[in-house]
């Protein structure tokens, strides 16, 4: 595999077998067809049509169809339809920024294909003019790709919470990264994603910082999420990207990103241009 | 206008009202129909259909094609058809890191609406805690965007060169930055953009570079092509890309990305997913 197809491997989607979900006449997700088959149940809260399914429309505003679709949403948990809950919720909007129509536990949100945020840290030393990533190995136990490499904080965005304040609570819990240091995060920009796994369409938005930390911090995990952190060089991170699949899939494009941005992939690359715009690709 | 519609403007065209151009059956470019119609007078170089205009075929190698169109390049250039003649080659592929397929006049590179490429500069100073840019400004006889603020060094890259070579070749004769500064400066990425200027489709994208100068540092331009340079707060720079047309076109893309890379414009704004999306577009 190469950098590129690992990047492309982000964006391997076909809207095609899903329903497009929407509320108030504006697509927010792509919805599971078996999803589709269960909400039928419930027209009260969904009108399912062959080609789409809706927020019943007597349900016109956030509290009615938080409300309704959580009640929904325990009912298929008691069922065993909907597995891992992590009773967290998450803003169901139609873009970033503009007000949650909805919130959907976080369990859910895969099923749904709506949108979902969440913020990745690059946490990097500078030593000798070498730039070294910190590195975590995710638990065992993790219900999404268990054991694999993944950032030094990482986590997604639960409702009402801002990406840097979910940033210095996640840099607490992850990794030990005191408040005062895991202030020094610099946001970076956005990496948006569009990719099936597991049979659900996943419409991810990555913000990414960069956080420099001095030579002798060594991160320690709290919250059982990573079972260990290693330093590697950019050369190793570059050539497990490019020749295995140790990294988590997201985490590939975040770092990718990192590496083009701070210059460890440049121009003198043939597939310089080519690896720029697949990173920044949109669906 | 907005940062957004500024972004937006670098991406506005329709392909529709040109013709595909074709070499060995790949689309390298697309061609303003009046330059199609001129074409056809020249059979044994150009196949002129209504629909496409391919380089004919039996021109098979880099050498012919180039020498065959650089002679109509010229003949058309006689009778006043291509205006501003630049004695300078642009390589055309089919994308970044290819073959050239033949090398062209750059003076004829929008109507051919090829791709091209080019490296742009963010100089940038810190001052206690704030990030400051150096700004150009364009000369009042340059044939693009005359007087627009532009950045310390910015050039298309011609046949032959590599970016970063361009990068120090450029930063000499446009700001006076000697090797060993220049040599510091680090590549961030590619920005890709596709838009009609002139009646052209310009297919551009630019490898951006970062470079920290000394707060001592004062750049002076020696080939005539910036009038003067000044220092500006980021603060200032934002203000003019959203309020005002001042600065030359491409260069408020690669400012946008600037500011979001340094966490100039952060995620507390709403429309940042957006604008980072709207950045890394790809047309």
């Amino acid at each position: 595999m190469s950098l590129l197809e690992r990047i492309e491997s982000c964006h391997r989607h076909d809207v095609a077998g899903y329903r497009p979900f929407l509320v108030e006449d504006r697509r927010v997700g792509f919805m599971r067809q078996d999803l589709a088959v269960e909400l039928a149940r419930y027209p009260s809260v969904f009108r399912v049509d062959p080609d789409q399914v809706s927020v019943a429309e007597h349900l016109d505003t956030f509290d009615y169809r938080s409300a309704a679709i959580d009640s929904v949403m325990r009912e298929m948990r008691q069922q065993g339809l909907i597995r891992g809950w992590r009773d967290e919720l998450f803003p169901v909007a139609e873009s970033y920024g503009r007000p949650p129509l909805f919130d959907l536990e976080r369990a859910a949100v895969p099923l749904f294909g709506v949108k979902a945020y969440g913020v990745h840290v690059n946490g990097y030393v500078q030593r000798d003019g070498e730039t070294w990533l910190w590195v975590g190995r995710r638990a065992a136990n993790r219900p999404i790709e268990p054991g694999k490499l993944d950032h030094l904080v990482a986590g997604g965005l639960p409702a009402g919470m801002k990406p840097f304040d979910n940033l210095i609570k996640e840099a607490a819990e992850e990794a030990s990264v005191p408040k005062e240091l895991a202030r020094r995060a610099r946001p970076c920009g956005a990496l948006s994603y569009r990719m099936e796994l597991d049979s659900c369409l996943r419409d991810d938005t990555i913000f990414v910082y960069d956080l420099e930390l001095p030579a002798d911090f060594v991160p320690q995990n709290h919250d059982g999420e990573i079972a260990d952190f290693q330093l590697m060089s950019l050369g190793e991170v570059e050539r497990l990207l490019a020749e295995t699949t140790s990294f988590k899939f997201n985490v590939g494009l975040v770092i990718v990103d990192f590496l083009i941005r701070h210059g460890h992939i440049a121009p003198d690359r043939p597939d310089y241009a080519q690896l720029a715009m697949a990173v920044a690709r949109k669906p």
